[in-house]
């Protein structure tokens, strides 16, 4: 059995055909463009597509979104990082032009049910989803459910505030974990504070740079890596306090930087969490990296045929 | 049917005998006295206890208690306002001293099923209870059903960070929600800032007359009014991005400041919810007041009673 996993990132749309044993046999890569608007995005994303698609037998469609998403509905509620995309119909638009059944998730969401269906969290019931890309994610399953909220856009992790008062955030608030932790925030802290670090080899400012430089004991590299794993120790001390999770699973670009930010991480989790949960929980890095998303997006494919619960649409 | 439902707190104990009409016949309060050790705090609430249920048919005990509670077992596994408190067996000592079956049950998580069966909640299935009291507890009912993690010991939301590098607080970390919004933050904020507003009319510095001053418009009142609402807004802005509740209830001594308190609490969580939330969420007051601690034991032996999971101890 085969879907079409397509991961939609700020930047990039990933896509490729998985098969229920994990192989992708087929893939493509795109730009975004979002500044094109939500219509031209759809299009070029069901271009590539069908040309993907063409000669083989699909299940279904999963994508994997940012933003608040209206899973039942396929509906994009709210996007940060997509200017304009309020109550979009993406699952609609795609399958109306592919004619193949399309489940959209929050791809953070995703990433967790991805990483339990073919990553690291495979044996847990309950697993804390975060990926650190162009945004911050979250996705969590609670006893082996995908934990949405009431109204379905919960487990909007990335918008919990860990610097009161601090940067502006997509979201419109101040601080939130995103600020600091994204891809885009900890190029911002580098460049901010490069003034001061003359003699910091860092010269692109991508955070994968910033990261290394940080490992190899750059001043400026060390100062962003501190003010980053204190912001994400606040974070997911605070998830282990609410959700008393298994698993933390770290992903998204980020999350290349590897050990040396896992250490951080785990250190200042450690920091900020009650004595009583200690042991309760181990943070481990994603292991299916570059193909997280669309794993992610072809896990609810899986998630969905398996429960029989899909509508048509 | 009538249950035992008692409240303990870090100075008082309540005890109350609950009919399933939400009715209470009998009552009694005791000083916790949390100094004389946790064999000296039992035997005093067993022989208050037995007192009170004497010639009456009891099905069963229901004790809220702060911290981190293994409920399965009834032990109480760390508690950051009782010091020593590591471990303890709590509901069996009471059930061997009492004869009668005992479900114990981290004193937030009780006030929010209390506020299902007996309060302002009771029509909703996705519930954030916070209690603003000695400390700061959470309780959360998603779907109808108590959340607790997978241990057993999540929806400590009184230990979020929200004001990083803050107070040190009960539980070792540092800022915590705890720190700044519970009666005991309240206070201490009031009482550091005395000096610079010498035309401040509060005298005994309780967090209900550092309120009510607020309401009126004193200065130091104000001040203190502002950090503990900018940290309950920080706090619930999370909560809300997290678990996309209906309803949240708050509780405890500190909510007696009304409406005044509410209407700053909206505000300020407002201003941390983004826009795709709003509207999805109502803030509003326990109407239990005093006796929420006693309707949420209660509730627990209720809950216990119609799952029929209750296992003799």
């Amino acid at each position: 059995m085969k879907v079409l996993g397509i991961d939609l990132g700020g930047t990039k749309v990933a896509m490729g055909i998985v098969d229920n044993d994990g192989n992708i046999s087929k893939r493509k890569t795109i730009d975004t463009k979002t500044e094109e608007g939500f219509n031209a995005v759809v299009d070029r994303i069901v271009t590539a597509a069908n040309a993907l698609m063409k000669g083989e037998k699909i299940e279904m469609i999963g994508i994997g979104s940012p933003g608040s998403i209206d899973h039942e509905k396929g509906i994009v509620r709210f996007s940060p990082n997509f200017p304009g995309w309020i109550n979009v119909p993406l699952g609609p638009d795609i399958s109306s032009k592919t004619g193949i059944k399309v489940v959209v998730e929050n791809d953070a969401n995703a990433f967790a049910v991805g990483e339990k269906w073919f990553g690291v969290a495979k044996k847990y019931t309950n697993v804390l989803g975060i990926t650190l890309g162009t945004g911050v994610g979250g996705g969590i399953i609670c006893d082996d459910r995908v934990f949405r909220g009431s109204t379905g856009i919960g487990a909007e992790l990335g918008h919990v505030v860990v610097e009161p008062n601090g940067y502006l955030c997509g979201c419109g608030n101040h601080g939130c974990l995103e600020t600091i932790a994204s891809a885009t925030g900890i190029s911002r802290l580098a460049r901010e504070w490069k003034e001061r670090y003359p003699n910091s080899s860092i010269k692109e400012f991508s955070a994968k740079e910033i990261l290394d430089a940080a490992k190899q004991g750059d001043p400026l590299g060390m100062k962003v890596f501190e003010r980053v794993t204190d912001a994400l120790g606040i974070a997911i001390g605070a998830f282990v306090h609410i959700f008393n999770p298994q698993v933390i699973v770290i992903g998204g670009g980020v999350s290349r930087a590897g050990k040396f930010l896992l250490e951080g991480i785990e250190k200042k989790t450690q920091e900020n969490v009650m004595k009583s949960f200690w042991g309760t929980y181990k943070i481990v890095l994603s292991e299916l990296v570059d193909d997280a998303g669309i794993y992610g997006a072809a896990s609810m494919c899986f998630e969905e045929l398996k429960n029989d619960k899909t509508d048509t649409r």
